[in-house]
């Protein structure tokens, strides 16, 4: 096979000494003569690795001790369910910032399970920009909790300065940002996210709640779904994603062995950086982003000629640079950046691009 | 490694044909440069593969037209909560017939959302042995679904004949039986279990159900466990367990090739009957369950002495026969005997029980 580089949104490209780890030890994990997903999630073996994948990602989030990491089942979708269930009440209230297509998503689930308080937390500016505006929203100081998304996905949005809110309980899906940068997750009463974009395969979720908020979920809550239960259980109330945890665990030791989170944000910024300096330098391509409120993990991006999209993504498919097409919703590109994503293969699109755009100027 | 042969109640063995294809193809998928596990479940590659896997369980199955195939999150617990969400309503109830652990458990669950009418369908007979009868039930003639499970995964029982229930539809938890033998989809209005036990890894949950039963939900269904959505968005609302998805249809691919659940009907028979023979012959070991209602994938036994438990345990393991332990509820042994256990290794543990028994006897 040639190098290709996937900007795949998700699920995506995946450390490469992971994938290669995972395949040597396939077929017999640790000599005991069975892989992995074949053996029972209770048994000696498994357990130490569920452990350690906890242990490890407390260690790279700087997880506060009051603070349960649960791993869970039904991705983010499951916790826009999930989480007024066992946040909020029936009565109350939660107040939502929509900011793009996944906040919003998760508003809309909400409203079965509690009163939703729903508001924008973007505009757009005097250039035409999509900009954050956190300050002064209407949050209600009863709220049981407020949500926000950290990371528009599709929109190529992401908080970097999260709203005050008091005493109120702020959640944040993090799904597509996780472990890309430092987070103070003291500041948050729970965050959570699907693995599938900087972590591991799909199918698994990981939930970090504080103690506090746990315990008191509705009466309709599945059991696998309670918090409480779920931690009582160490996430093993019923058989939970083997492969994907130990997965997760693998990438998690990788990412301590580069440097952590610090390193990895470096690397981050760099990265998103050089495609956006490029994309601003250009007037064949653009971002509708203004800076303050751009991902450095999802780069959405346009051809002013929109007719040339599909010979655009077809060219850099031949130049082994896949999954390029945006969101149906935004149309254009998409270039998803993600921790596993190296240098290079960033280099290696922005260089096309410039191809590109010399010949089609 | 030397060859081990695994019982564990799952996960567990999966056929080593299909753990080396997997691995084989880990890094580069069909020349793509990419994994399975590091490419969009909506792209083409895909698309094809869970495609691909969806009509081959319908082939293995006979599963009719009017039958939809769901791939969902949440495991068997997950169903015990969705099942009554989507089938059953708040005012109305349903029947729950209890032969064994995961029968009382899914009972429980689901007293949270609809009113459950619980009967035994087990009983212990003259002799002492767990024998079933599912004739003559208190079932309800305005029930919205009878639920029972058809292979109690604790108990080792197995229901063979499942009751008449009429015009109300029957649900069967399958999730230690499935594709290990024969069943007629048409006489169910509900199939459905987790993968990790005769398909695949865990983390990814199959129901077969019938087309008139959805779109019914009760509103406080979440969006990723309602059926009809589910089966709107071809099980892809959001990202799916996309690795055991994949691993699934390579498992459903092999059973085909080696001639379908027919032809592994007969296999797990062979096997079963063989451990049963041997247990029955002898005074040292014993099984609680009336041969009629005997498990063929779940086989618990005791020792006539318990205190040689863990000596049997361990001497086993060293003989490489791993994961015999019984569960907890139970105590003593128990061999789980899936389609991926081959005869030979229900051969070399009725032959490591023979020495065992004639060393302690």
């Amino acid at each position: 096979m040639s190098k290709v580089y996937n900007f795949s949104a998700g699920p995506s490209m995946l450390p490469e000494a992971v994938m290669k780890e995972v395949q040597k030890e396939f077929l017999d994990f640790n000599g005991i003569g069975a892989g992995v997903i074949e053996i029972s999630h209770r048994s000696k073996d498994y357990l130490a690795i569920a452990e350690k994948a906890a242990a490890d990602l407390r260690d790279l989030m700087n997880i506060p001790d009051n603070y349960k990491v649960l791993f869970m089942h039904g991705g983010g979708r499951g916790v826009f369910a999930n989480l007024p269930m066992n946040l909020g009440t029936a009565e109350g209230s939660a107040d939502y910032i929509v900011t793009g297509a996944w906040s919003g998503y998760a508003a809309e689930e909400a409203v079965k399970y509690t009163h939703v308080n729903s508001m924008r937390g973007d505009f757009v500016n005097a250039d035409g920009k999509v900009e954050l505006k956190l300050k002064d929203l209407p949050l209600k100081k009863d709220a049981a909790y407020v949500h926000m998304c950290m990371n528009e996905t599709i929109h190529g949005i992401e908080i970097f300065d999260a709203p005050e809110t008091g005493d109120v309980p702020l959640v944040a899906d993090i799904s597509s940002c996780i472990l890309s940068r430092r987070m103070d997750v003291s500041r948050y009463g729970m965050l959570y996210g699907g693995a599938q974009k900087n972590i591991g395969p799909s199918g698994i979720t990981i939930v970090i709640v504080r103690e506090d908020l746990i315990g008191h979920a509705q009466s309709i809550t599945p059991a696998i779904w309670d918090y409480k239960v779920t931690a009582d259980h160490d996430s093993m109330l019923n058989t939970p994603n083997t492969f994907a945890w130990y997965f997760a665990g693998k990438v998690f030791a990788w990412l301590k062995s580069i440097g952590g989170v610090e390193a990895m944000e470096a690397m981050n910024k760099e990265k998103s950086e050089l495609l956006y300096g490029f994309i601003d330098s250009s007037d064949f391509y653009s971002n509708n982003v203004a800076v303050s409120a751009r991902s450095r993990m999802n780069i959405p991006f346009f051809l002013k000629d929109s007719s040339l999209d599909q010979q655009f993504i077809a060219e850099a498919k031949a130049n082994n640079l896949i999954s390029l097409k945006g969101h149906r919703v935004l149309g254009g590109m998409r270039a998803s950046l993600y921790n596993a994503m190296p240098l290079e293969g960033v280099k290696a699109l922005v260089s096309f691009m410039e191809k590109f755009e010399k010949a089609h100027k």
